[in-house]
């Protein structure tokens, strides 16, 4: 701990530079489903790395740019960590809701407010800070350090795959990490092995070639009786998804993934009071509701169009019917072989005219929870916070971070943890980082590093 | 003949003043569903109804007005015969597609533009210039006339049944007449014995209290899948309708009716073609097509409207979902009692709690081909226009009109027919009226009277 008590001693002797460097780049507009000010961002990441003796560049993808950099440990032994951030932010609108500027940075009482303060600039701050911190205290970095911010997570990251098969030699690393969100309600870190992955379709039918007088119906086939047939079909009152093969590459829950639900203080009755809905599909409850949300995949309608809903008494015989599916996956099925399998479907079931496009998918992606690295970051979590964090063996969101940059780059071991405080608002008005929350996530990153370093 | 020539010529000799009383009639808008004009309407109406010796007047519904009259034969014995007919249009917009002035009423090469110069207005005036024209002529009416002039029409005549159940002494009579519409496509008169009726309803499911991200349909009921599966239980792809006693009251097709059918030309090239379509519901072909489209029931998705169908990338659980069906029913289906089989089908089917608004209905009407009148109506048509007329057993659309009222004044006989030049454009922009058809209408009208009160 005599290292690490220099290090933890430098963040406390430079908050006020810390912080100042994180309103910097709050400040720094980078708003990639809009093109705002990201490559700009990217620069000033660039600059502020080169400056703590980060080899740091702009690397372009096909779609906004990575920002890459890497620095060494003295020990030629030392194991290495890629570090996966985001530096695009969501749009900061609707303004007027705003009680502060967006992009002001502004500190009020202890808290910083501002778009990305946690979401995710102030989790990327807390590794460069790290790095900072390290460097004034003197002290050795414990293991070689290589970051691969991204500049397209609000968007999705579409580009971030072809980018991490194109630079798998330079990525290589021996453990992933991501930091991004924060706490639990109960000012728990949140620590997670696992995200769902994702596929998301628009199926479209078709009948006449226009909309017709409804009296035809006799006559004329309706689109929307097809899609309601078909996605019947596809999935009944059971749940169970009808897809050829659609449950064969599932996981199983181990024990080790049981006791880790079983730590988290599950509540029922909260949980559906912030669902707004008063019983769980199946009928489950207590733990077995909590397995159902993190291990079972769906399949949810997320929209349905045909015909008119609007004003009015119009009994029409509509020609077009669309609805939009998506499937949340789980480990290790694959977005690509379930689109092909539902293509089968359709045209087994006799809609090989309807049009399937491909809205987007995300590969599902676990480590499991018996590695040293996840011992890493939950005893680091348990020193810096005390008290123990909230272990979930996956997530029941979609997302490309450190555990799928893990699996991308075969198979490492991986985790995703951060440090916004509880309820931070990410993707709303007013969002914030407490200025301890963040000065003590620069302590976690910095510990995670020295267990890594120290436990390899 | 003899005195049904007299009238033929003096409806030649009074051409000009029959066509202008028509322009007087059409540039009064009554837009029903606008509350445009309607009583200014009815009120001239009733002035020229009382020039011609009718006992005229405004009668008040729970909606806009009827216009009643009524007009004796001097033969106490003469039966009695009462018209339906609607005052009201259609709104003329789009404006910008009108290539005359849609309340101009102005004759360009024999046509007559504006809006309601076939429906119903050129149909109503014939009925009313036969009238002046036997009058002028100096010959006896054959028959007593009753007129109701509907005003709610094109806004799907609400208050007509109450009125009509208000008033069955009033309007008694011996057979019900209706106008409207015009000429099929070779230019031929059609005579329909029945409409369909009509059942329109919104069902509405609900889920969470509020739309939550997709994640966590794991646990939350999604109220798109149960419509989805509740509306797959209702109908499946067999067809069938799947409500208790749906298809019990059903009339029977009758060798009279098919003898009918087997006399209309029907192409199902070309009814395919206007329909934009390859191919009929359940493969049929022929008469069978035809038949079909006459004499079976439907239940048509006219609407479905769930979750986010726009621009983007929104994996969203919806807390709602609705469809709007429509049934199309036929003789002798009641929309009452159809609708309680559909509230007691969702109660059966674990849906009780999805709301059922009732979007109006219209009852189907019928009334046999081999009644006395109907050959009054067919042999009229053939005497006026020479040929066989496009004799209908009954309608595909729905509506009330003179079947209908035939049927709610005890079952009298009753047909439905029109004068309007084909492809008259009702309800779009440029609707017109020749006046060739307009001047054949009035002694059509006057033929039918004249064989009524002959073969009574």
């Amino acid at each position: 701990m005599g290292d690490l008590g220099a290090v933890y001693a430098a963040v406390e002797r430079e908050r006020e530079r810390f912080i100042g460097d994180l309103q910097r780049v709050v400040r720094q507009p980078s708003i990639s489903s809009q093109g705002i000010g990201v490559r700009e961002c990217a620069e000033l990441l660039v600059t502020m790395m080169g400056d703590l003796g980060i080899d740091a560049r702009v690397l372009e993808t096909a779609g906004l740019p990575v920002v890459y950099g890497e620095i060494r440990a003295p020990n030629p032994d030392a194991p290495t960590l890629v570090i996966y951030n985001h530096y695009d932010v969501q749009p900061p609108e609707p303004l007027e809701e705003w009680d502060y500027p967006p992009f002001g940075a502004e500190v009020h009482d202890g808290i910083l407010y501002g778009r990305g303060a946690t979401d995710a600039k102030g989790n990327l701050l807390a590794h460069l800070k790290a790095v900072d911190a390290f460097r004034v205290a003197g002290v050795s970095l414990p293991c070689n350090l290589k970051f691969l911010f991204d500049g397209e997570e609000e968007s999705g990251s579409p580009s971030l795959p072809d980018f991490v098969a194109a630079h798998t030699d330079l990525l290589a690393a021996d453990a992933a990490l991501s930091f991004d969100g924060g706490f639990d309600a109960d000012d728990r870190p949140h620590i997670g092995f696992g995200s769902s992955g994702l596929l998301f379709v628009e199926i479209r039918a078709r009948g006449a070639r226009a909309d017709l007088h409804s009296a035809r119906a006799r006559l004329v086939e309706n689109p929307a009786w097809r899609l309601v047939w078909a996605l019947g079909a596809l999935k009944g009152p059971d749940g169970r998804i009808n897809l050829d093969g659609f449950y064969d590459a599932i996981r199983p829950v181990t024990d080790i993934d049981r006791a880790a639900l079983a730590q988290t203080g599950w509540n029922d009755e909260a949980q559906r009071r912030s669902l707004g809905t008063d019983h769980f599909l199946g009928g489950v409850s207590g733990l077995a509701s909590f397995e159902q949300l993190l291990f079972t995949p769906t399949c949810n309608i997320a929209g349905f169009g045909t015909g008119w809903m609007g004003e009015g008494h119009k009994t029409v015989l509509p020609s077009r019917a669309a609805c939009r599916l998506d499937f949340r996956l789980v480990a290790d099925q694959d977005p690509d072989t379930i689109l092909a399998a539902l293509r089968r479907f359709l045209d087994e079931h006799g809609c090989a005219d309807f049009e399937v496009e491909d809205m987007g998918s995300i590969e599902p992606s676990r480590t499991t929870l018996d590695t040293p690295f996840a011992a890493v970051v939950i005893d680091a979590a348990r020193q810096v916070y005390g008290g123990e964090p909230a272990v979930r063996p996956t997530g029941d969101a979609s997302g490309r971070q450190g555990v799928w940059l893990g699996g991308r780059l075969g198979g490492i071991p991986a985790a995703g943890t951060g440090i916004g405080p509880p309820a931070w608002r990410g993707h709303a008005a007013n969002e914030f980082m407490s200025l301890a929350h963040y000065l003590n996530g620069i302590k976690y990153a910095a510990t995670i590093w020295e267990l890594f370093g120290a436990r390899r």
